[in-house]
């Protein structure tokens, strides 16, 4: 048989880490704290049909919604984002500079696309969300990892880093953080966006938790601090609307704007127009501040519970972040535990049956960092799952400690 | 600012061609033979506002169509794909071997992410369907054009390309082609699947047209006569439900599928799920047969009066095809004409304001090759319509023989 290219080949050791998470959210009989997934409430089920009833009914639309539309996506949906996402959030932009994405992490891949050639250098945060190092590694692109703090990615290490290795993007997830829930101060997103400028390297803000907050003050996107293009802001509407609907945008310069074009055709000509046609419905008909304030609560509570539950359960001597809002809490266990050898037992012992994700996978440094880590997600869970669940990992975990 | 990575260089040409082409589409003035898009007629639009309305009242069908999904796709879907659209054509499949792509042309990124290293030949039919030439070059593919007669691409020709070139892929458009219209008779079919596992090379057989047959015998699809696992089917839904809805499929061996499982994780996650939910359901619940007459009559009255038009209006020693299905109609012009000037004229005279393909684009070889020749769809335009644009244009071409 042909050769498979070089790229399968480099992406290999995160695509087996990815396969092993997609196969672990699929075990019913597990309390879940491993997916990234939304909860089942969240999902906007009833007012999908309504909109879906409505504008079906007006042939322009129904035509709209089925034929082929516009490679950057839809107008009514790009305004959306301009105005209802991105303004109040103190970023101005033209509907013009919004290119509509299968799912956020669409943006990441079609990034590469631009800028990568193969060896060229991504700077990460240690850890970083595995998901995209995948992506990155299937251009062949070297990831190089830049330490972080509880403020998220430390500029100092940021600028050594930079000059060190001369990379193309810099990849950063500064709101509720994917795998750890931190998030990167102010001051810090204000410098990042002038590293990008002065060191010219493209900032690849991934901001997908942003708008679930759920305690703290709201902090402007790096991109509100950019001033010379260098920031390409990559979100998605997985976690306010729906996932399945794979839905995302990118907002780049007028340069990149018409590049991402290009590639967007070359990948599948343009994101699917029904689910673009509901999710604009669902803003336009506004829909989403209710919604956006059902799914906060819901969260909020369940945060409440994990967070309440790891002081509790787990070991003397545990860290954990506390987020204020987004999906995940990260926890590190004293005592030389292996988050990857107790996965095994937690997820096989008949008495636990919990899940999470071992830590390690997120770092690239490899080594054995991080492997007395773990990424909770409460975001799928009810409160009494959350309290359940952690009991009993809490139960395996405590008489393990040296 | 960052550079752009060598691939944005390499696709500029093919994607000037397709930035002009999405361009034409969009003048609502011009009687446009331009665009390959589906007439709206053709669009079930009452069937799925009804399948919506009916699904999203049930909390797990609309959790299903809202919520993350499997990365190869529903499995009702590949389901479907396998019992009512390849087991009819002669191909037996497993649904474990389908993966749902985000519209057919995704199959093709998604294919040159598995195989193709930066200059590896990959053989194309001459002319061929320029988008996907803008994805080969994008991966910085080296295409060699293959001769085509009236009996589409040729054993012979191409059995010596493969000798000469060592290709990773053979893309070919087998029934009714684009832009050509054209259809690869049977033995070439079983010839080529031969010759694909004779020399060891992927055969990319890209099918979307094969469903919408108006005339003539159904021939078996070349996966058909494969014997080892070296032909790859790539086809879509658009033509048969719905372009918008981003749906195709990619029936490949295990090991491909496999890998294909880490491409398709590493650009978009998963199809989206609302539009893979109604689409299984479209055929689930029998609707296709119906519709599928409905279209084919629609698209055959079409077609039978762009051939009618073509000898009537058009100068003798015009040569035309007659395509026994699909969605273009190729005529070359006698007498020196060059279509892509005449596109010019045609589509600024106010007199005539028609627009088509002009030929040239279609050519890889480049050198003019083409430049008599022009693509005419006539899926999106009614009878009525197509008799006053085809007549304007004939109006335009006639006098200028020379």
């Amino acid at each position: 048989m042909s050769e498979f290219a070089e790229r399968m080949k480099t992406m290999e050791k995160s695509a087996k880490i990815i396969r092993n998470l997609f196969g672990a959210m699929n075990d019913p009989n597990i309390i879940s704290f491993s997916g990234g997934a939304p909860a089942k409430e969240a999902l906007p089920i009833d007012i999908v049909r309504e909109i879906t009833n409505d504008v079906m009914r007006v042939e322009k639309r129904g035509v709209e919604a089925l034929q082929y539309g516009n490679v950057m996506g839809l107008p009514d949906l790009r305004e959306v984002v301009v105005r209802d996402l991105l303004a109040p959030k103190g970023v101005q932009a033209k509907a013009d500079n919004i290119l509509i994405t299968t799912g956020g992490l669409e943006g990441m891949n079609l990034l590469c696309q631009l800028f990568i050639n193969p060896g060229d250098v991504i700077l990460v945060e240690s850890p970083t969300f595995v998901h995209c190092v995948e992506i990155f590694e299937m251009f062949q692109a070297k990831c190089v990892a830049v330490e972080m703090d509880d403020n998220g990615m430390v500029p100092e290490d940021l600028e050594e880093k930079i000059r060190k290795h001369d990379p193309k993007i810099v990849y950063v997830i500064p709101t509720f953080h994917n795998p750890t829930g931190k998030t990167l101060s102010l001051e810090r997103r204000k410098k990042i966006a002038e590293l990008g400028s002065q060191y010219d390297v493209i900032i690849l803000e991934d901001d997908p938790y942003r708008d679930i907050r759920y305690s703290g003050t709201d902090l402007k996107p790096i991109k509100a601090f950019d001033q010379t293009g260098h920031t390409i802001l990559a979100n998605s509407f997985s976690k306010i609307f729906s996932p399945g609907s794979r839905l995302g945008y990118v907002l780049a310069s007028d340069e990149i704007t018409a590049k991402l074009f290009d590639a967007k055709t070359a990948t599948n000509s343009h994101t699917s127009m029904l689910p673009q046609v509901i999710c604009a419905e669902f803003f336009k008909r506004g829909y989403y501040p209710a919604h956006h304030k059902m799914i906060c609560d819901l969260y909020r509570e369940r945060r409440d519970a994990m967070i309440e539950c790891i002081d509790s359960f787990f070991p003397e001597g545990t860290k954990r972040i506390f987020p204020d809002g987004g999906l995940f809490t990260w926890a590190e266990l004293p005592g030389g535990i292996n988050t990857t050898d107790l996965l095994v037992e937690s997820t096989s012992n008949p008495n636990v049956k919990v899940a999470y994700v071992a830590g390690e996978g997120f770092f690239i440094e490899g080594g054995g960092k991080g492997n007395n880590c773990m990424r909770l997600s409460f975001g799928g869970v009810s409160p009494e799952k959350i309290r359940i669940g952690m009991e009993r990992l809490g139960n395996l975990i405590c008489p393990m400690v040296r």
